[in-house]
């Protein structure tokens, strides 16, 4: 029977199709990655620094110095960015259209030196490392101005649109809030307006009241088979307590945090054999420095709840997904979730 | 220099990135058919109507019979149906989450006979026997009580999710308004509420008089790359004279419709060498029979105004576009409509 479901977070609704009900071997379990690059020619391999712009912010061996050898996370500007902080910001119109001009930031995060380790290898230790630098430079490019959101996403395979080999992360900081973000932001303002309660700390409790949907779950965060997830075995890593603001976090909770992403990532990898994946990471907009305004948009932030979410690529979204935002997921959650429970993967 | 364009209709951003602006060979140009399957086994032949669920609809020689040779159009339902008219229509919540029954209608629309025969191959003819067809059980199917959106898709081409070789199109009918179509609806009344003018009706004749987004436009209609265009040569195909409702038009648009729709998918195919694309029509939810109420949502409709739009498939959506809705171009709608115009496809 399948069964129209409800994301209040996104408000959009997904078709969890329980008679065409896919289990994981059912899915093609050979996934190519991204075409190999010999080391010689790779431009994030340590003692290749002069391929890239100059690094803005990197973790390495004290002594070292800035674009030589001795980091173990790396950040620099991409090659070909999307966006650049050179460009003017503006907000302008050409007869009936609006545009804004080009402003703002794209960086590729290379987090780890090791040309061979994917983020289905890495440790709890390299996991820290790689949130620990999405935290440090959120924090410096959220004192910009006129950034009003930072996204930060990794895409795992060729799939989830991978742009080279050897592992990394990218941030895009936007001039403004994009829709989605925009949609999440009200749709927790308006929960909390009728129930004065978040509806994030509302999901958690009760997934983990209810279990059927819980992967796994440690000190701080649960990991788990969202209701409405768009997705196969979609996955949501969520703070157990209210937090809107992810570069605020202490490093006991980038601990936990990278616990908790280590279990999910490597069971998806030991059970669909290294599947194509994104994963992004949402929190609020900057904090403006404003006097408190209930209607001002960019103040109800606060009410937000900060997560981690991974997409398994396994299906081409069509004409459908694409027209209506409606999308269908062939493996209901609770099946997703026990799969992913029962996979051992130590 | 890059540009962020917003996208009224929608209501999203797009960054259009001209410095790494692609041309059409920068493309890859190369692409990939769903694996051909031998017209023997191809359950959508004529001959093998008896592989199929029975038709619901067909357009046929005078004289033939149902499930027989003898068709040019033929609808079926789905085999592996992501919703039923079967199942019940109902809204009910588990707890903290909304969820309704899956009913609903999702067919096949196998638009051609011939085996080898793609949407870039169609004559005007074909076109004008596929959109009547789309028509005429778009009308069939928005008489039903409890269906509040039909979306009518076709994907070309593996990379846009095509499913089997032999070429057809898709229905889904949704047991509520989706979420994109709903924002749409929305956008247009606000626009309407401001300006007492339609959205769309005021973006054709801008685009009409400016000229540098104009790929083709017949007495009817107008194809064109719109400003805020998501993806590398997007096509908009709209009616020049506001209507609401793709299901009321006659004999005289469709066939004008099929020789817009030619032209834009000759034009793609040529330039791009056979590119996957999806191609989506947009129209007004059915109209209710209810006494006119202008805060009544399923009343909006009236201000829409339909079309037909096709996304190339020559990028996948990563991590950032997931997260956020906002898309990177790197093909300015400009540049795509100019290369567009000079391509000779006959």
């Amino acid at each position: 029977m399948p069964e129209l479901r409800y994301n209040r977070l996104n408000d959009t609704w997904v078709i969890i199709s329980k008679e065409r009900a896919k289990r994981p071997h059912d899915y093609p379990l050979i996934w190519e990655d991204k075409k190999k690059v010999d080391k010689k020619s790779c431009p994030f391999e340590p003692g290749h620094e002069h391929l890239t712009p100059p690094e803005v912010f990197a973790i390495r061996d004290p002594g070292t110095k800035p674009d030589q050898p001795g980091w173990k996370v790396r950040i620099i500007p991409n090659k070909f960015p999307a966006l650049k902080p050179s460009e003017p910001f503006f907000r302008t119109s050409e007869a009936i259209h609006d545009l804004m001009g080009g402003y703002g930031f794209h960086e590729v995060i290379i987090d780890t030196p090791d040309h061979e380790k994917h983020i289905n290898d890495f440790s709890v230790e390299d996991l820290v490392l790689m949130f620990t630098a999405y935290r440090e430079r959120m924090r410096q490019i959220y004192s910009e101005r006129n950034i009003y959101y930072v996204q930060i996403f990794k895409n795992h395979g060729k799939e989830a649109g991978k742009s080279l080999y050897h592992s990394h992360s990218q941030l895009i900081a936007l001039p403004r809030i994009p829709k989605r973000v925009e949609t999440q932001i009200k749709q927790c303002r308006h929960y909390y307006r009728e129930k004065e309660r978040c509806l994030l700390c509302d999901e958690v409790s009760f997934e983990l009241r209810e279990g059927v949907r819980v992967v796994h779950d440690n000190d701080h965060f649960i990991v788990y088979t969202p209701f409405a997830s768009a997705f196969p075995f979609e996955l949501k890593i969520v703070p157990k307590i209210h937090s809107d603001d992810f570069p605020s976090i202490d490093d006991d909770m980038i601990f936990s945090l990278s616990e908790a992403v280590r279990v999910a990532v490597r069971k998806l990898d030991r059970l669909l054999k290294n599947p194509p994946f994104n994963m992004m990471l949402h929190t609020s907009p900057p904090r403006r420095d404003l006097p408190y305004d209930p209607d001002y948009f960019y103040q109800m932030d606060r009410l937000f709840h900060w997560y981690v979410e991974i997409f398994p690529r396994m299906a081409i979204h069509a004409g459908f997904e694409l027209g209506t935002e409606f999308f269908i997921n062939p493996t209901p959650p609770e099946d997703a979730a026990k799969y992913l429970r029962e996979i051992n993967i130590d």
